[in-house]
């Protein structure tokens, strides 16, 4: 690639994400945007993937960064551009996902008036950012966007980073490409080892080494956890939700923590001591009138293996080590049977997605209510990744299907979403089928939001009207999922079977092609 | 209705937005909702709509307002609901719409944890509110919500108030329902009557009396203008957007600025004094290279008659009296041909609009590109109401008229909504469906961000590779609004003639429920 020797400051930004190794960028651009959309289109190196709303290109960012392990960038269009994307910015997060936003702004001039889209940007852009810059002149733009590249690594983990771009900025001459900026490595942290060891040894079964980030993202992490546990006689568990877990046949089992708190506690009830490998001092999604917010029982130790940033795997490496663990060999329970009659239920639903999935799939899990019992099914599928939402915030799971398979390019993605979460960021589908790309899509529709009716009798809230029924409850009318995907170019069936599912997610895998399977349950 | 002797707080809050006019709600509740929910369920007096995203809560709050002239509630969840319903606060903002949100969040034990959910909240609603308050305990939540109700006014104006309430402050007992605090009158500025008399006297057609806000929003407010107009000889614009301008036979019609800039400046050329009347010195909606921001011309003298949150049709009659205005008689313009063949254009769409609109009926404004010319042949329509996007954010449209239609009961509504405008936040298709609401939803289906393919030559930047124009289309695949309606249980036609569609607005206004129409373009 020749360079041309006068760029302006969108150019040089290209240029510099191309260097810096940023191949992809997720946009949804405005007017302030066209001297970025104009250098990418003239500069190569960076694959332009559009989303009809802003929470596709954010969430679609997230699965990126968990399959590629890079940071992919989003374009998006001012203050209420950033706000669209900002719920599944706030996912990436909790999934500690490297994503880089560039953000178009008012020219620097034009920003002192009080003009439509004038906004909070910075503050926006705060709310969720670890790094915000804005560029002051196209000359700056270059260097900001390799510093950019650089702050969204954090060791390990990955961060967010918002490049702020006035249009002048961008198309103002005098542009310098800027060279990669050094990712430093994870930290490696041993000195916690030692007393670790100790602590599991001693406590044996009332230890529980919890495993989180990269301490669940490898086969070798989840491996040598299972090695610990069978050595020390520990219990090994992993957080209940995790950015990335492999999962399948032929690999080591961790069970997950209950969401539900009450199974939670249960669980870790009678633990004397806890040990974090890259997992974050275990709470309760959200609190509950009379119950603790900690799920550690009260008194009960505390160590920090490894903090998510560092070299987990490192660090359960030389616990291993020290505890003088050896490989197990996984079990690998039979695969349960599909039922061959019924009405569709989550254990036949799980049956049929064990039976179907390919090799080398990639799971995106926005379940919910339905795909909570899972587990225990998966562990029979074949060898897949697993990549679950981690904010909380819904609308995730559609976006990181379309990320996730032009990340991990070549292996289907299977997207298990809840339809009260799948219509938050809908506008995903139509991605999926500009780009072509294998992923089916099953919608669990319960025609509710199934959580929330069982969150109220958790909260201690009693409903005895329409009212707020109707505020729990997606029918009246129901949503018509084959017509939803047909809307935005994807083929879609409906079943009510587990045959029929299993059938349908056969078709699906086979097209290399996006689907949609409305599952009615 | 009688009082429960002990309310819990969120009941306390339910009863004081009834006792403070407050009767509707938009929700998307979650958890730390569910004890509002519930009270809601309880407590009569606020009507409760739920929406599959809260974009839609928060755009159907500004068509309410609008329409209502009193403050909806929003009722969201955590950070990332508050972050998904922003663009359209933001938007509400720029209309200066009154709204309250009430935003769910964390208990407040459990807010110092780092659960999933846990997230800037606070820095997340000060980027766009006016007003934010945390409740401390149930005892304050009463008094919390009275005060809430209070800031969403600002004189003629509206506001946007939001209060986070912790779970346990919904939860717990001793709540103590508030009276509504007063709504301070809009005040009356007179002051600078004489000067603006002088001032458009002397300058006569050199002079533009700029109307908006209170100075477009009534009848009345329009006569006066043309009213002053026809006296002094100046001239009468109003701003290019505006939150609710009256329009049709029989009406005084006041030409809108235009929004392309060097329309806009070439409107305003050779003007020597500016009279602002609600409306703000104006600006251009983006800069472009070499251009200027403002659209006054250099030199020219600026007055403030009234400000937006001032009574501004008080200061216009004033302004009359000085003047000596007398009524003016509208000019009704003869009813433009409805084209009986050939491709579907804006013309051939307004003409058709036109013909069909039923009397008062309340039309949403987010054709961008397509509806820029609408003007001329809708002053031979029906009387209606024409409501526009005021903050630049897409995605105003179909919610805004979702509240426009529950805020002006009985009222037909026209939702005029270009392609890459209407699937921001296409799911509100489907509250419009549960609530049965009487809305004609017209797609402008150019298959492509059209203003952007003009936007791009404005800024300078051209493109020649298919990169950048897949990045401003919106076809591969196109999308099918007919099943994208159908899926949210609306009723769809597809059309692409003038005639046509013409024949479809009558047959949706006189089935007075939602339907919508796909205008192939």
């Amino acid at each position: 690639m020749t360079l041309p020797r006068d760029l302006n400051g969108a150019e040089s930004l290209v240029q510099t994400l191309a260097a810096s190794g940023v191949s992809c960028c997720f946009a949804n651009p405005g007017t302030s945007e066209m001297h970025f959309v104009a250098a990418l289109d003239r500069i190569a190196g960076v694959r332009c993937v559009l989303g009809l709303f802003e929470g596709v290109a954010t969430g679609a960012a997230d699965g990126y960064y968990r399959m590629a392990g890079t940071p992919a960038a989003t374009l998006l269009h001012l203050g209420p551009g950033l706000a669209n994307g900002l719920a599944n910015l706030h996912n990436a997060n909790k999934a500690r996902s490297g994503v880089l936003n560039i953000v178009g702004d008012h020219a620097l001039a034009h920003a002192r008036f009080e003009s439509p889209l004038k906004s909070d940007l910075a503050g926006i852009a705060a709310s969720v950012s670890h790094w915000v810059r804005c560029s002051a002149s196209a000359p700056a733009v270059g260097a900001d966007g390799a510093a950019a590249v650089q702050a969204t690594r954090d060791g390990a983990s990955g961060r967010l980073a918002t490049l702020i771009l006035p249009a002048d900025t961008a198309w103002g001459a005098g542009g310098c490409a800027a060279a990669a900026l050094p990712a430093p490595a994870a930290p490696v942290q041993l000195d916690a080892v030692p007393a670790a060891a100790r602590l599991l040894r001693e406590q044996g079964e009332r230890a529980v080494l919890l495993l989180g980030q990269g301490g669940t993202r490898s086969e070798h992490a989840l491996q040598l956890g299972a090695a610990i546990s069978a050595r020390t006689g520990c219990r090994v568990l992993a957080e209940f939700y995790n950015a990335r877990m492999p999962g399948g046949r032929g690999r080591a089992r961790i069970e997950r923590l209950p969401y539900a708190l009450d199974l939670a506690l249960q669980k870790l009830a009678g633990t004397q001591a806890l040990v974090l490998a890259g997992a974050a001092d275990p709470i309760g999604f959200f609190a509950y009138p009379g119950k603790p917010s900690q799920l550690k029982p009260p008194g009960a130790a505390l160590l920090t293996l490894a903090a998510p940033h560092e070299d987990v795997p490192a660090a359960l490496q030389a616990l291993a080590e020290a505890v003088g663990a050896v490989p197990v060999a996984p079990e690998t329970p039979a695969p349960p049977a599909v039922p061959v009659q019924g009405a569709l239920t989550p254990a036949g639903a799980a049956a049929a997605i064990a039976a179907a999935l390919p090799e080398q799939a990639v799971v995106i899990d926005e379940a919910i209510s339905t795909g909570r019992g899972f587990g225990s099914a998966m562990a029979a599928a074949a060898p897949h990744d697993w990549l679950q939402g981690m904010g909380g915030a819904i609308g995730f799971g559609l976006p990181a299907a379309v990320g996730a398979a032009i990340g991990a390019p070549g292996r289907p993605v299977l997207a298990l979403i809840g339809d009260g979460s799948a219509m938050y960021t809908v506008q995903a589908l139509w991605t999926m089928a500009r780009e072509a790309l294998p992923i089916v899509v099953l919608v669990f529709a319960n025609r509710a939001y199934r959580i929330l009716q069982g969150e109220l009798q958790g909260v201690g809230a009693t409903i005895s009207g329409d009212k707020a029924r109707a505020m729990l409850s997606l029918d009246h009318p129901a949503l018509d999922w084959v017509a939803l995907a047909r809307g935005h170019g994807v083929p879609a069936v409906r079943v009510d079977s587990a045959a029929a599912l299993a059938h349908a997610l056969r078709d699906g895998f086979a097209s290399r092609a996006p689907c949609l399977i409305e599952a009615l349950l």
